[in-house]
């Protein structure tokens, strides 16, 4: 059973407060696959150029990711650069060359049609639908999206989460899709959109989860340093789900909601792993002791 | 066994999304007194003017507060009005007159000087010290100030909190207080200055405890709607300091990190209950029943 990923992989150029990578693996099916491919199995489907580095194919292979959906195609791979604030609250994007990315069009091999798990990175609404339209038998399926999407093509991602069971979005995506500024109620406006569960990731300041039966919040890990904090979302969702799979969550009905809860935690913490540096470089040597281990702190810093 | 507050007694005029009053009571010690009497029982050192209505000191003497600290002298009461930002994160101080509180002298009755606990709200820093100097056998004291007192009066608050168990205060202020930006640090720096525990308050996003032992972080509270913020973050101080006191906190040694950590949690109940109506008027109706029902509800909110 294994959890399918779509998404882009990309090369990042980036810069912090804390040094500059002119040009690194990077991309929403990258950073979501690593985390989740910790829980459970992952299967990609993204595009790349003739310039993808058979390392960085390798680094990907060495997690036991299904790379059959990976498409290489003529001309270079996505390429985004950008730059943080002081306070790394804020980043300017220098230069976004979609390259192949650009006729980029989710083909599931055959054997992902069948898989129970999708999480669908930040890509055009019509293109995550047509996701769902090539599975059968989806247990659980979500994904994030954009200011974006939600402003120029707000009918076709309403079609989209319609059919979804989760929602991963941001504080400001959430005010802007739901035109709610209160937190709760535009949670609960984008749940009767479609998705029964809508996570709410606040960065530093931690997630809120809403769903049928309540909600959870989880403050942020108060992190030492944060080095590069570009993919910390990804990993959130990829964590989220990646734990949701390992578990056979909805394999029996509706999800518990303390199943929820901690895959919401356990998605804090492989977003907190993911700012300890730059770009994918944590997942090189973190091991699932250390995420059980922070997912421990996790429980002692917030019990009272 | 009482706790001391001392701080501003004042007029509010205030603005936000849901409403406006021109006049009602405020001031951070108001707010404070109020929230920690319903834990502990509380001593003012205030000044007000001759315009003080008695139906805010019938308020006060209500909730069983001692007001004997409470000096009235001729002239007019402490003035403040302002308007908040449409998602309330800012708000703009529209008039400060200072009136009788600019030669605001704290000055303890004597059965005052032997309580064991007191909390001083923003004013002074030289003033703040007074009031320790003036009281035998604290067990706790801590407080809160202001950017202003941070960056004007550096050396005096430094002297100041040099003898103080515990500072709230929020993010901005911990970084400029300490220079650190990452607030983990932030909050080392500050605590080598003198208070064993620092507590950062962050409004919507909740607050996080540092002390000897490690740290204890808690999601805010997410609120149906917000109809004024003013007093939240005094409301938190007394809610925190009131619990510390009603559990006789200090008495044997240093108090431990889980009593703490729930005093930040009672500090967030409280702070949450001050924005659900204008002004003071929530702490007309609120029992100590609703705060443990909050109380419990946090924890629900946040176990995994």
């Amino acid at each position: 059973m294994s959890l399918v990923v779509v998404g882009s992989v990309a090369y990042d150029g980036v810069e912090t407060p804390h040094g500059k990578v002119d040009r690194m693996l990077g991309g929403a099916c990258t950073y979501i696959s690593l985390a989740a491919s910790f829980f459970t199995h992952v299967k990609v489907v993204a595009v790349v150029g003739e310039d993808f580095a058979s390392e960085d194919y390798d680094l990907l292979a060495a997690r036991d990711i299904d790379l059959s959906g990976l498409e290489r195609v003529p001309g270079k791979t996505f390429f985004w650069a950008g730059v943080y604030s002081a306070d790394m609250n804020d980043r300017t994007t220098l230069r976004t060359d979609l390259n192949v990315f650009a006729d980029f069009h989710p083909k599931l091999p055959d054997h992902y049609r069948g898989q129970p798990y999708a999480l669908l990175g930040n890509i055009q609404p019509a293109l995550q639908r047509s996701v769902r339209e090539q599975m059968h038998g989806v247990r659980l399926i979500g994904g994030d999206t954009m200011n974006y999407w939600i402003h120029d093509f707000r009918e076709e991602l309403l079609q989209t989460i319609r059919h979804w069971d989760f929602l991963l979005i941001n504080d400001s995506e959430a005010r802007l899709l739901s035109g709610e500024s209160n937190l709760g109620r535009a949670a609960e406006k984008v749940r009767q959109m479609g998705p029964a569960a809508v996570i709410i990731k606040r960065g530093e300041y931690g997630a809120i989860l809403f769903h049928n039966h309540g909600y959870f919040a989880v403050p942020g890990y108060p992190l030492e340093r944060v080095h590069d904090p570009t993919g910390a979302g990804d990993c959130f969702a990829g964590g989220f789900m990646g734990y949701l799979a390992e578990q056979g969550a909805g394999g029996n009905g509706p999800v518990d909601p303390m199943l929820m809860s901690r895959a919401v935690v356990y998605g804090s913490v492989m977003g907190s792993f993911c700012c300890e540096r730059f770009g994918v470089d944590r997942f090189r040597t973190l091991t699932r002791q250390d995420i059980d281990r922070r997912f421990e702190e996790f429980r002692n810093f917030t019990s009272f």
